[in-house]
């Protein structure tokens, strides 16, 4: 099977997810700059929210550009991916309006676990389908970043039940460690 | 006609009706661990309509996929289709609330009941435009899995009434049966 | 300039403005069969307003079909074609609402109005980039469809002072008119 | 890396953002004429920022058209881009309720200026790129518009503060100043 229409479909739901998020944006209370800036860490958050969505739509875009075609388990693993993704506007909203409070701050980031970890099924997968000495199986390698954002997700998980900041400092920080894209895909690309 | 754009419209349709339903999703009503398991059921319930709404996707891909041209009447039996899809996420809301309640679970089956008779035609429709000696006329075969599902639907919607617990086993056990992957278009599409 | 991207944008717009229609619908106020059918004039008015924007698609396919390049005069020719459409979820609700108040159906077939008017446009736009040999000049013809359509909408606006229900009955029966597909681009081809 | 799943990407996020305005508009309170009127002002802004976001597709449609690949800096470039472009639905809704109070007509403005500023981002990225003697750099030339554009949103920004009517001009005679396409490009595509 073609990945075209997999991609496609991709890009509808993504940019469908990434754009609802500001219908949850509540106008300020009234006209003072004061509630302006009482919804800035909803804004914040927006923001937060955003980048993570991009990073999965920018690292999808990576990965399924030196993939040539796709099967049925592909198919579900990448609608699996798109179910903890549509998520993400959900916990989203729940964290935004409890920003110091265990279980929102805790649900966002098993969202972004399982997000993740649905990621690296479908890249286990393509990899799986592409072959060993295909460009992508050189390029994801090891997944240590992966594993590296799944360990930070848990630890913010745990931290949320005693310190909820160190959590949203997390979320941040991984954030940022991705806003990099993966140049191991552009560096193989480059060098096969 | 050639197909591509009917395909990407779909697309369109299909990735808006499946990442609106996350908007229907309200946040807990606070902070506790209770309210939480609280809208479990509709998280639940969120992933069997995702997962409904994704083998139409998957199974339509699959479909256009060995096709060549539509024409006039294949469009509409295609909006057709989409019409009783994008009524998924208002019968999901409404039993989502009333999981125990015969009208909003009968509900529920009938528009998947309806969706699945659209596919059918659509399905037909395809066939007599490709030919008897086409890929897809030899894929598509019978429809016995098809039939079946609509047979499911009906009792679901009978079993409404006495035993809506029955009709839930029953979205979910049709569900189960289309997660794999339509193998006789993969197959067919082997032989050819 | 190509037109592909003003296809995948437009297939984007009304993707999205066929589907967030049933956004508006409430789910019924209890679970009886009586609320369930208190909410069919709105199911049937969602499905009115399906028609109008599958049929506006359905017809932008076929006459972009027959196009080769586009012009920025022909995009903003679109855009405000998809401006007037995105107003018929608008005006769909209210009238949804209010079925036999002389306001809201007027506001109906006013919208209606505009956005056939704005068709118009773009299609002579079209035909006059194409020239007057082109296969769409000969497809297009005397626009007299067209033009009754827009003679019936002001007639419906009209008749909502006095009578909604002859409105409501005219907005159907183009709707109907309509639902056959345009053969006379599908035989302007065939004779090409 | 190609530029075809960011155009595609890129068109169904400003088809969400374009399309989900409409969901602000909140019907007439009631049936009445002057119920209808007094919504005039909330659909007048509605086209002004549909206008708005029709302008910035616009110019991204042509811009792209000149471009052959894309880097991973420019994706995120995009994504800046897109992030600004979907607060313009919000700024609007706050000021649609309150059209002559300084914060919210100054927000209008601030979303405006930092969606300006991303696109020239954009646009400097691409030009380098491309290379200084590409079609886009001679098109791009020295982003004067832009630049105007920028310095009109900033006296709108201040204006807010004594005479939000002002602002209301400004922001409305930018839009028109951009109704016309950028011919620059097409110029540039002939000329190349």
């Amino acid at each position: 099977m073609h990945k075209g229409r997999m991609e496609a479909f991709s890009d509808g739901v993504i940019a469908v997810i990434i754009t609802i998020m500001v219908l949850e944006l509540k106008v300020p209370e009234d006209v003072s700059f004061t509630s302006l800036v009482a919804i800035g860490p909803h804004i914040a958050l927006y923001a937060l929210s955003f980048i993570y969505v991009g990073i999965y739509w920018n690292n999808h875009h990576h990965m399924l550009q030196v993939c040539g075609t796709v099967s049925g388990a592909i198919l579900w693993a990448n609608l699996h991916l798109l179910f903890w993704l549509s998520l993400v506007p959900f916990t989203s909203e729940w964290m935004g309006e409890h920003l110091t409070d265990a279980w929102p701050v805790a649900a966002y980031g098993a969202v972004l676990l399982m997000t993740g970890a649905a990621y690296m099924i479908l890249a286990r997968l393509l990899v799986k389908h592409e072959g060993p000495d295909s460009v992508l199986a050189r390029a994801v390698g090891g997944d240590t970043k992966t594993m590296l954002s799944l360990v930070a997700y848990l630890t913010a998980i745990a931290a949320a039940f005693f310190a909820p900041y160190i959590s949203l400092g997390l979320y941040a920080a991984v954030a940022l460690a991705w806003l990099v894209p993966d140049r191991r895909i552009e560096r193989a690309i480059a060098n096969s």
